[in-house]
């Protein structure tokens, strides 16, 4: 998995650019298939068990147009997973763009997370089964959590020996947790005992991390309007 | 990964027997390379993406052979995680067996497998590849984790909104943790900071939490002797 940080993102980019003839439209289809394919097996049996016959066979498309689109597995993982992750990146950022406490915007961030699994498994599948450490996971979450993480420190709400195993701790918790979810194993409280630990893993008392953890969720009413950044 | 909860174990403890014969001998060594060439395919890349055909490679054996042993690559599976983890957990049980805090005895165990993952890579990235919900894995480390867990309320050392999702959040924290330290990604202390900050998830409060997760490791220098049970 390796060879995905030399994907050059200039090609990723253009491939994606709006269609403007019959033809380019065609292809255009046949390339939103392939990524809908993909993120189905990968759901469902993880990245790298999933060979580039497969996704043709599920996209119902010939082995060798895959190649007209994505120069490599690696490719179509990173396309596939970016937009996925980035736009509930976005929703996030949207729920809670008018929280101030610290604690309470990684705890709907968790929650987010716990109770989107659900609701979503395919999504679910996708985030539990894909390599923690890819780049992908990195940047569309990771890099939001830990400046959550950082915010919360620097404002003195959190006090962590070290932000970088507190930042494993939480998103390793959180995997778990979602795996359980979509294994059916956890109750409907999941999402706030979860948040509970999370925020005592960040420094806050017990009970403090109890009233946190337990507000009503943000109003996802505008769950597409981003914070302005 | 289903089928795994399948086999018999009755037929997996008779392949084990000693062998007597010329014959025999042979066939046990056969065994071992395969279980050997099967640890490290699953450390290296993963269960899933493992083949017998690799496997039998790998061990310099004929494929067909492979059967002559395993009856499916979830019977090997099954067989070299279950040594391994036992083994280890074995280890733990003993450097924990003279330890009365049921604080310290969470702290030790975690900080155990953060130290042990650079000492032995292979166990690690076995351990981070394996699927967290295998029933190897949950047999192996899961039970004793959570009778840890359960000790420590019971007591009343340790008070949690949930004991399933605070054993999740725990595990999957120590998960992404070994991640990291395999990727060289943490430094000399990242076994105390994650332990202290599992001690928070189970309530204990941030100074306490840092008292006992800095304490001096109990001697190893009778590994093998496992805890009276």
């Amino acid at each position: 998995m390796s060879g995905i940080r030399c994907v050059k993102l200039a090609s990723v980019t253009a491939t994606a650019r709006p269609a403007p003839t019959r033809g380019a439209r065609r292809r255009a289809q046949t390339r939103a298939q392939l990524l809908d394919a993909a993120r189905r097996l990968f759901a469902r049996q993880g990245v790298d068990a999933t060979a580039i016959a497969e996704i043709t066979d599920e996209a119902d498309v010939g082995f060798g147009s895959f190649y007209n689109h994505f120069a490599s597995k690696d490719e179509i993982v990173e396309i596939a997973l970016d937009e996925s992750l980035e736009a509930q990146a976005k929703i996030v950022d949207a729920l809670t763009a008018d929280l101030e406490d610290p604690a309470e915007i990684v705890a709907v961030a968790h929650r987010y997370f716990v109770n989107e699994v659900q609701r979503d498994p395919i999504l679910g599948w996708l985030l539990v089964r894909l390599d923690v450490s890819h780049r992908v996971m990195t940047r569309a979450l990771g890099e939001r959590a830990r400046r959550d993480l950082e915010d919360g420190v620097a404002s003195g709400r959190f006090s962590v020996a070290d932000p970088g195993v507190a930042f494993l701790d939480t998103a390793g918790a959180l995997l778990l947790v979602m795996r359980a979810v979509l294994d059916g194993e956890l109750g409907a409280e999941a999402d706030r005992c979860h948040a509970e630990g999370v925020l005592r893993v960040l420094g806050l008392a017990p009970e403090d991390a109890a009233e946190v953890a337990r507000r009503p969720l943000p109003s996802s009413a505008a769950p597409n309007r981003a914070r302005a950044s």
